[in-house]
């Protein structure tokens, strides 16, 4: 939770200005976002939200992540539009920051997923695969295996040991695995690729948003759908494992786009990368964050213990 | 800024449901706040702030600010109103902190004010003062001059030192004559206190909100106006002086409220006392608050500034 920029009302108010959206009624900074700055907004014509991109998140990726959330949008999937400036531009620099004003949708994330809920966000992402199939721009997912094991190594067996004991014989344990049983051919579409429940807007059971498509590449479906079951399907911390909450997840995907066989082997595999992928870039933050950050750390282990259970089941998981 | 507190979208759910403003749609927690957590909250009837009282605020006094604002705004301040449960209540127990719902009011705080928009946060000010006169309750300020006294002492020398040179030299020399010249009658009222402009919201030139009213208390009247000129007559770091902002602010209280001969003449050291009173609260937790809080330290230095200009300049300020 952060907003790391101060912007004055007089600022806000003029940036609102470059937009056909009616005069500025009120703005609020909100504690959500890890690696931007956003403010609730709220005009003479709806309400908005601004998003400050300040680290991370390179401008020139701005282009892929702001025309998907318009293509998906224009196809009817619950993602927010972005709102474009006069000249039609979809983003804008404030301070020599890019700022983009983006849809406000309703909904609430749910702490404790239902089976149900699993449910409508497992079509929700589906309709995602199969909508961005003929979007044109594509981004490389700079997240994957060998990036993963980058991340252990530049964290060094020390950090990881001071982080758990047993974590650098955990990544020596299941690391060569994944990177020789990664899957090479699957099918590819454009991923949300973390698509945890703090990114997912809802009323009810039903979707009404997801939103932070900031790590949106191109990459297998079926792992996108991994890393969504890893998300929803355990206790934060990854202790407890809610079969039916997992079982309603691909369910609910299915409904829109059955997964090949080849998918549905690869599942496993898939889950346990997904596992790893945050573990990695969890231990890399946790030792990257300085102490007095605004944002809190979040525990590596928890995702350690999502990788040790899908390794262990291995497909009874998925079946 | 801060939300010290998760609450879970099904904990807010079932919250608002012990109200009659419909179904909850969306809540955002936003970075507002020192010394509680607040949310904006939207359901099917509106939107409201939601606020979580965390810490330096006692449940004892929540009749005492909350039944203010009712007051208030019945008289038709512009204050937002406290939303009350389905059985009254003003105020709701969460995992052990207290929690009102609030009206929701627009508008955005000016950065840097102009005369225009001080003139018209004098006249709601004025507005304050003339509509409490008649409220029952009553709070004794705790952040009187004794109060200052004690918080630099419970500062200590050492650490005074350490946030500026000549800050003991500086206490020793004004703390004495405010303590003996602190005047002892004046039209007494319910005052805010704390009327910066991060607590008044408005609309262009006009206030939609004063926000905030956890400082308020029994006190004089002049004394709330002169910690009001002392917030909006300044840039930030109280450098700089705005004669024109100052004076209008004072004409826009007068446009509601004359204020007597006596008051007049106390403005003088009723703003070296609101100057006084920033510093030893900023000076405190600038001690008190750890290195890894959620909230910025705030300068107390930006006030001693002040204090040495009003010190300084005496009556010709308010001439």
């Amino acid at each position: 939770m952060a907003v790391y920029t101060h912007l004055a009302a007089e600022q806000l108010a003029e940036l609102i200005h470059h937009y056909d959206v009616g005069d500025l009624r009120s703005a609020k900074g909100i504690a959500e976002g890890v690696s931007n700055s956003n403010w609730l907004i709220e005009t003479t014509q709806g309400r908005f939200i601004l998003t400050m991109y300040e680290r991370r998140i390179r401008t020139g990726d701005l282009p892929f992540f702001l025309g998907l959330l318009d293509h998906l949008s224009a196809k009817g999937c619950r993602v927010p539009r972005t709102i474009h400036d006069r000249d039609g531009a979809a983003w804008r620099m404030v301070d020599g920051k890019a700022v983009a004003l983006i849809e406000f949708l309703p909904g609430v994330s749910p702490d404790r997923p239902t089976p149900a809920q699993a449910c409508a966000v497992g079509e929700a992402l589906a309709s995602v695969h199969l909508a961005s199939s003929d979007f044109a721009a594509s981004r490389e997912n700079d997240l994957r295996p060998r990036d993963w094991n980058a991340l252990f190594r530049k964290c060094g067996p020390d950090n990881l040991r001071r982080i758990d004991d047993t974590l650098q014989a955990l990544v020596d344990k299941h690391m060569p695995r994944l990177l020789n049983e990664w899957p090479r051919a699957l099918p590819t579409t454009k991923i949300h690729a973390d698509l945890f429940p703090d990114n997912v807007l809802m009323l009810g059971d039903k979707v009404s948003g997801m939103i932070d498509f900031y790590f949106a590449c191109d990459d297998f479906a079926a792992y996108d759908l991994a890393v969504t079951h890893a998300a929803w399907s355990f206790s934060g911390d990854g202790s407890d494992f809610r079969p039916e909450t997992g079982a309603a997840l691909i369910a609910g995907y299915e409904t829109l786009r059955t997964l090949s066989e080849d998918e549905t082997q690869a599942l496993p595999i898939l889950a346990q990368g997904a596992a790893v992928r945050f573990a990695a870039t969890r231990a890399f933050d946790w030792i990257d964050t300085p102490d007095d950050a605004l944002v809190a750390r979040k525990d590596p282990m928890d995702f350690v213990r999502r990788l040790e259970f899908y390794a262990e089941m291995g497909d009874r998981v998925f079946s």
